[in-house]
């Protein structure tokens, strides 16, 4: 996997998004919300695709939009289904992610990322555009929502959700990325002292309440803990942000030890993709491409944030289990 | 720096010591104990040098035997003396401490090592046997200790410190850089277990004792502690040795704080030179040569470990403040 940096400051350049249409109630994208029609496409190692997957057990989707999920070691020709029978994603037919890119554009040249929905009768990527699947799984899906599914993006608080949104993004979820991949030092330094300044401020704003906007679990929540679940396994050492451990930081620990253990939030979570992901894929920062064996993943473990009060799903339920065939095995003793 | 692995295994060799003459109170290997003849040869980053850094202040050697310290970054010549004005040790008017190896053999091809102890008239290195140079320096030098010097390796007890001295060097001193240095797996995954295991069980013995042998500080406090300070700095993600931080384990964490308050332990730290120099000269390990930030070192504080008694340098006296011109700067808030 080749990382792009500037040349001159060596900062990390995150890709543009390419394909940005929406599958939406009314389809005027032209692609109209439909059961069965469209695959999600995830790596269980990424956190951008991570979201998805959660917000889709948290609403019920399960069967209405299925999942395919990437070996999560990468090749030249980037994301594959080699955890696949015949190394071919059952549903799809194709062996690697890039073939719905190229088949919806041809000439399409630039990277190839997940999470990324793909219109199944034509084999064609239709979005790839992360920061927007996950709203649209909570607006224009609706129609799908399980009985009892929370509101994630309740209209009234989308502003502050945004708002809070947009400074998890910039310091802390592309952060860690800034930091880990940066080849200088100001960069790298830059990055880093981003990031903890705002787990502080998010420690400070969790410290009372439960949940980052209003009383219910958001989108917001899920961004950030997408990143917060990775940290101690890959963020602290691969990408040196090693201030403190996650595990060292009582207010987002427990934080994150409360929505690992919500239904639909650790059982989508699988450390042993995100480790060899992280490890064995960038070898310009892990030459030896050596997986760690810690840390130990024990300390997921119970949290009392139910004292703060708070009401997880609102006036909602939790999800129930996931289904059969989309259950992660033995994560280290870590019971989701 | 070129890591010298073994092709098959991806093991890490440690070259052998080269140079193994003593300095002893008989000087029966030509080299008798004296006053200002020989230069202690260091690196501040190095965990085998600063042994004798340790051993020399608790043994109040400072004004027998001088110190220089080396740049924490070696170049292609290996340690150099750009710390001092005109990049050149003031005593023994060298660039390289190579310049002393190739006086004592001009045909040396081997690795250049500190801790190195150097003959100051003739330029010559005398001994790179670090093992046993600071078991010199509490055998041999007697006639220059500091009154109320402890004894740091009593007969009586020889045979036990020998014992866990062989275990620390095997599972903690030399397995973080097995871990460390691995280019596959299952010899990473080797050096991890290994050292975990004696971790564990170093911490069930320390549980009780205060220190590692009989009541009083002794070498093998000394040997363990170098690895330990270091821990959290470099091992735990530089060297993935990171199932848990050291700050993460209370009865070795307590047990290094008390070290390192200690005087003797704790001035002779420098983390600044411990972090530059693992980071920027491991290429192979981490290719950006960019030092990481963290972690915070303002865990480095009262330990409460004196309620286990025990009576640290028996019935000797703790050393004075270093010498002047060997104080430590400011290291990241921590106060040694």
């Amino acid at each position: 996997m080749t990382i792009p940096t500037d040349p001159q400051t060596g900062e990390f350049r995150r890709s543009a998004n390419h394909f940005d249409a929406r599958v939406t109630a009314d389809g005027r994208d032209g692609w109209p919300v439909e059961a069965g029609r469209y695959r999600l496409v995830v790596s269980r190692a990424c956190p951008w695709a991570s979201r998805g997957l959660i917000v889709r057990r948290l609403l019920g989707l399960e069967s209405a939009l299925s999942v395919a999920v990437a070996d999560p070691i990468q090749d030249e020709k980037s994301w594959r289904f080699t955890l696949d029978p015949g190394d071919r994603d059952p549903v799809l037919g194709i062996k690697y992610l890039a073939e719905a890119y190229h088949a919806a554009d041809p000439h399409y040249m630039g990277g190839i990322s997940v999470p990324a929905i793909v219109d199944i009768p034509s084999k064609r990527l239709v979005s790839n555009d992360y920061p927007q699947i996950t709203l649209d799984l909570s607006t224009e899906w609706t129609s799908f929502h399980r009985p009892g599914a929370p509101d994630l993006y309740p209209e009234r608080l989308r502003g502050e959700i945004d708002d809070v949104n947009a400074g998890v993004y910039a310091d802390v979820n592309a952060a860690v990325y800034q930091a880990g991949f940066a080849t200088k030092q100001a960069a790298y330094e830059d990055a880093y002292t981003r990031l903890f300044t705002m787990l502080d401020v998010l420690s400070e704003r969790l410290e009372k309440q439960r949940y980052l906007v209003g009383d219910t679990i958001t989108e917001a929540d899920i961004r950030l803990f997408t990143t917060l679940v990775r940290f101690d396994a890959v963020y602290h050492g691969h990408f040196k942000c090693n201030r403190n451990k996650l595990a060292e930081m009582p207010v987002l620990w427990a934080y994150a030890r409360d929505l690992f253990q919500t239904p639909g939030f650790g059982d989508t979570v699988d450390f042993d993709h995100i480790k060899r992901h992280y490890y064995a894929v960038h070898e310009q920062v892990n030459p030896t491409r050596i997986v760690p064996l810690g840390p130990d993943l024990s300390g997921w473990t119970p949290h009392h944030r139910e004292q703060l009060g708070g009401r997880p799903f609102g006036d909602g339920t939790p999800p129930g289990p996931p289904p059969e065939d989309e259950r992660i095995g033995d994560t280290d003793g870590v019971t989701a």
